[in-house]
């Protein structure tokens, strides 16, 4: 039996990891997945914990990382259903890097709001 | 003399480090920088090493990193005359940040592709 490696480029316009670039990179994605590698939260709680994501912003983040395999979504048969969101296994191998790039906004973000100062006074 | 501390919380709305978020996780920028980790670097060969990327998304991914001061243009006068990219010192500290959410990428794409198959079967 042949074994078949699928290992992307992501410096080929045609790799699908182009797509999957895009998606964990972007910034609701890093807050959601920020907020439940706290654990398992219900939808109201994920909101509360992000400020100023929409509801339907929030319902297409979670839908597209339900997608890829990066969080999953129970729904308990009660009245009203409780739905609850969690990392899967493959979601929490994200946690690391992606606190990386959120830590790096935070502490550079001084340097950052400096240099554009200087940068818009220049025209 | 008084020092203020700024430091960001992403999970805020209104802090300004969810711009930033917002930028450093744009799949162009996360190329741009890649190829900037290599070192200096001229237009034509960026444009050479980012597979797909148009003129102006690579003028308009250069000209936001260089107002966030994590890229420097430097124009030599000569005929034509020669314009280099390189990375700030503030933009070598996201190289490694920025390397991690790439690699994940290329490692786990088969893994989410396959998690995308079974959710579009769901349907």
């Amino acid at each position: 039996m042949e074994t078949i490696e699928i290992y992307g480029n992501v410096y080929a316009s045609d790799c699908p990891t182009r797509q999957v670039l895009d998606r964990i990179g972007d910034k609701w994605t890093t807050l959601v997945i920020g907020v439940l590698e706290e654990g398992t939260q219900r939808f109201s709680e994920l909101q509360r914990g992000i400020g100023g994501i929409s509801q339907k912003m929030l319902t297409q983040t979670l839908r597209n990382l339900e997608r890829d395999g990066l969080v999953n979504r129970t729904v308990y048969a009660e009245v009203p259903p409780r739905v609850e969101y969690a990392l899967t296994p493959l979601g929490e191998t994200l946690c690391a890097p992606i606190a990386a790039i959120r830590q790096w906004a935070e502490e550079n973000i001084a340097e950052v709001s400096a240099a554009q100062t200087v940068y818009d006074s220049q025209d």
